[in-house]
């Protein structure tokens, strides 16, 4: 009889205890260069979540057959970088000591690296598979290296050469381009070699970190950073579930900015990519 | 450290047993016949508390000191106003039988019924004091009886000649402002009369129902049928402050159809007068 | 030198008697679940008909050369939809008994239930082919059985298995798909099996109904319910070209909800989906 | 049963031939110099008139009491703004020699030349009364002599030295401040010395020209150039309602440029005004 | 340490003297028929310009290593098309005359006309490739001559037949098509025949414009005339990319409306088109 | 001929080096709690500047009469807001040392404190005449020193007792209200004794900081924090006007949001009020 739907994403209607996998919101952005607003995009995926369903007529599964955990947003300070990178650091520490599946909702793209690093801490040997407009490898950004345009930067310090797959890239400094040929996998504008790097990572461990400005601007206009000749939804979609065989310990979507679509398509993009995701991970 | 921010209105920290006072949502607008969208009424003033403040500098009080619980949102059908109607005024009892101050965020103002009857049967004698801008006097509407338009007819039809004291009515076809002059107590485009009318209520039970749109578009543009010509913030905040002697037994908050205001100025209208509201009711 | 522009669709300038087609809207949202709005779509579809010509390059015929009549909007009760239907089918009933085809702009999803009475009535036989991102075969929704959710499963009821031929079908609960296996012709995602569908049918009187929302946010975000992954405009075009063969003796627009796209492309989408469907059906 | 809801003001229901007074629009804003689109002014007023009711509490009057007929709107060149008056002109013309009472919507401000030189030719002695923020005296803008910025320095051209009272002026050049007050009767910011005008002008015949942006951005931020610091609309209200007394023989309101207020307030206060205007001047 | 971003183009650098390209924009929309607004394009495209980068992945060339000037906005007049064409006209004239490559940036689609006027003059036998969703070659449109619906009609008229290649067309009157079969090379819907046209030209002089509706509205909803059924993003890159054998001689973008798409993607879209084409074309 | 509308502010047209006062944008609000963007106040306000005129008829003089330079915005790092202080500080620095007046356009209101402290620095006495919806007097917020929400306690830090003059204030936690009873002069609501505080301070040197907020979100709905229940415009500005005898040093104006009303209005108002500020102020 009582709903108390945008509390938590739909289907997560387990316990913290019992849940196999827990979602969190990290509402930071302040790192954001153009336009700021990616703090609103948990909530607003919780509560527009009400409009898709739980069940996927691509996987043939349904939410309600995981144990999901929504556990709200952290409390970050506003414009301090460091410190909120911690606290993301610490709670999905946290999440990984309890053996849960961490499922991290920016938020600008610098979130990532709190998961990261606990992420890595906990899987030695641990990739990245990035699908992203930007290559977000700027060594600083004038004169900050915790950016979100640093982000791979940042996260290639933690995992070396070869440990960091780029896919989707269409921009970034002419610099970024060369860093990326002699350091990271860097697959531009779409996902040509997907499969490829799917089969060779094996088991191995795998943090998955979706820019969803990955997207064109016509699918996903609700964003920071609009970059337009990204792929489309479908393109996404496909490339998502060809992850399947992958041994995804944590994931995280991010470059949500609500306030940027009025029409809120760039929302039900979000909640969608982010069913299909939980339905093709969290079943290990 | 975590944030549910967003599920529940602000200061709505007790338990439903300890607490003097509950919050429900009514997200119903199936009969609005200009601009619907009431429906997300109460998951916005949830949303955007957030930018307000729980103390109280007009009356130095804080939200903190009351006991209140927020108990989300009814599940409604839709496209059906008598059942819809029906599962509002059941809840009502309940909370009245529990001893608790019921407190209604619509959706549309046809929601009001549904608790004025429960209230009203539960405090006979019950009047109505009604801030609007329009006179809600219909006794249908394109055929219909359970319409927004004919919400203030109904509650007539409740609690007869001169209980029903109406404020700030500035539209309604010419036949209502006839109904009025003969049945209820209605003072035109602002709240002159007011204290003349608190002060000849005394202890009678009263059920307060603010149709925010008594507010002038300038001031509150979200809403299903902006009428010019209302009230300031500030007038209405006076009226509200002014009604502190009345024995308010139950009150409600309707019609902000966020979707129509893209600045949030209109839910942070409501959710300032809720706060004003809570304060000045939730001590007896 | 006058000019009523909005208050037809453009190319509409035969009177009633003399029509062969007669447009008609039908401004009902009662049951819509997630964004109302739909209301306003036959309105916003006549206003901005003005930005695109009577001449179609895809098929070189001009509206002009047609001899249609729109008769402006019904007047439906609001928040009873089991009267808003009967008032949509009797007035088809009329329509079909004059001789003209029935062109029905929503609306909600619903609204087609009225259309489709009548039809059926006078079209023993009749089939539907359905272009929609949604399944809507659910029994009921919260209890009701007249629902958008429910549409298509109200529709079999009348016309039986084999009858209802579903395209682009990509949201459901999985029974709605389970219902779809068993009973009708569902097509998951796009256009998949279309020209082989309308081969079967030939002369078959047939209903075709355009949900919108078959299209992808991207081209198409006013909506009620945005469903990202759907079709392309070009995609939708190629689609309902190939129609052309069908015997449709009436149709449908539904979904548009104008006040979810403040750029006006989906009013656009709908606009130039409208003359096409016209130019293709309305000859025969 | 059948609503054409958008295509005439509400109460327009005579026919040309018996109306008293006819609404017509002149969609143009050709040389606006900020911000276009007043030319969607008629049309969003008579969308949204759906909204208003008929009766006017304030005056006690009805529309369904007067005579009127809406014409629709003058098909107008683009980018002609010689044209386009001469075709507003050439209707006001016929519409006096058939007896009628022209009420032009714009548009922008320019329009009212158009009409003002047909009203002229048939009432000399004519006199001005114009609400505005703006003084429009400007002698040319950016070289033109048709602009915006200078109508009322054509109008005074056209009437000369003391027939043209203009209130709310709160812009404009420091020329046009000093050509005023050689020149016109200017009122500044308000409505100060509103009622010895009316008491002076007696029954001189007046013409009404309404530039809507003398009201504060707060109440009608959509148009063409807002300047803060106009009045309430209660206080536009009570200044219209003051003109009672004069001998209005044609008005105009103009500059709504609804596409600048997505909350559609701004078209709701120019539907009301004008449905006073037409209460309090058509009945003579 | 000072940013004056948002007064000229990313990467425009150079003075005027060492310029091999000077950016200049007229910002007029005085012929728009639907909804105008392009006046804001330049003004967007500036400021937004911030958002991309200057270095391109597609073509590994940066805008820095170009000497390009952006010398801002024309000063056009109001509602007079005949002199705002002249004015361009004459710069255009004057910036050839420096030696300089005119870009162009609109602005309705009529601007065209002025700078191809100049060019023309300098260039004999000249082409023009249009990338468009309309033809524009209506010999006149209501009445006027110099309208955007216009403006290839008289390109064509300067050029001769055979002169004048037309992309993408997918709107029209019938006689538009009539008029191209016999006078203009066109190629409707997409870039089919386009490396054709690049290899038959060779080193003929080339006036390359981009009216940005060629785009579908889901990649440029903010545009004057948006119209269903044109090319992706991508797709428009690639034809762009495709042009790089032409000799082009001068090139503009149009039709950017920003007021009309609050997300910004329109304007994003405009920017790394105006990149990519100088980017292209300015070696020579 | 030439137009760079939008890259200064109306009536900069003086060289730095023979300005008298110097307008700089801080484009800065990392530290916004609620909805960021004031980042895009000063661009904004110089973009929109073109739509009100230099002249002043509430002063009759004219920003023409006055020498100003606008030097466009600090490029602040983003996420760092001690470095943005700093950056804040040093450039104010440069101004007084060069004799001229600054003038900051925020951003958030942070971005005060930087100023405040270089002024302070140069005129030992300072005092602070500050308009402001929320007191601003928290000793951290969520951890956090520097916070817009701290930034009159810091300036209280600077400058002790008294020297803090607080006027509008409607908003803050109790332990504010507490601690402006015992350190500042706070005015609650509006602008009740002002001009006393006019009076008393006499030549002292003054600091005047404006939070747009103190507006009422009906006027100036494009903040970060909207607190209903502020001054309508016109009050702002007598009270801006009574500052007239004052001695003022510098000033800012702060906490445009532009992302947050469509509509601009926030953005003319603000416009508005500077104009008015350096007509005031920049004369001695």
């Amino acid at each position: 009889m009582w709903s108390n739907s945008g509390s938590a994403f739909i289907g997560c209607d387990a316990s913290y205890e019992e849940a196999a996998a827990v979602l969190f919101g990290a509402p930071f952005d302040g790192t954001t260069s153009f336009r700021p607003g990616a703090r609103f995009g948990p909530h607003a995926i919780r509560s527009d979540a009400f409009g898709i369903e739980t069940y996927s007529p691509y996987q043939n599964r349904d939410l309600t057959e995981l144990r999901l955990h929504d556990v709200g947003d952290l409390e970050l300070p506003f414009g301090n970088a460091d410190a909120a990178l911690s606290a993301i650091e610490v709670h999905t520490r946290k999440l990984l000591g309890d053996g849960k599946t961490p499922v991290l909702l920016g938020g600008e793209h610098l979130v990532t690296l709190g998961a990261l690093r606990a992420v890595h801490a906990a899987h030695p040997g641990l990739h990245v598979v990035q699908f992203d407009a930007h290559a977000d490898l700027r060594d600083d950004y004038l004169g900050e290296k915790l950016s979100h345009a640093c982000v791979m930067r940042r996260a290639w310090e933690l995992l070396g050469d070869g440990a960091v797959h780029q896919f989707g890239i269409r921009s970034g400094e002419q610099a970024e381009f060369a860093f990326a040929a002699a350091h990271t996998e860097l697959h531009p504008f779409a996902f040509d070699g997907l499969s490829d790097t799917v089969r060779a990572l094996g088991d191995t461990p795998v943090y998955f970190t979706l820019d969803l400005d990955v997207l064109d601007p016509s699918a996903f206009p609700g964003t920071g950073t609009p970059e337009p000749g990204g792929v489309a939804f479908r393109e996404l979609l496909q490339a998502v579930l060809a992850l399947g065989p992958l041994n995804i310990v944590a994931f995280d979507l991010t470059e949500l900015s609500p306030p940027y679509d009025p029409t809120g398509a760039s929302t039900a993009a979000a909640c969608k990519i982010l069913r299909e995701l939980l339905l093709l991970t969290i079943r290990k």
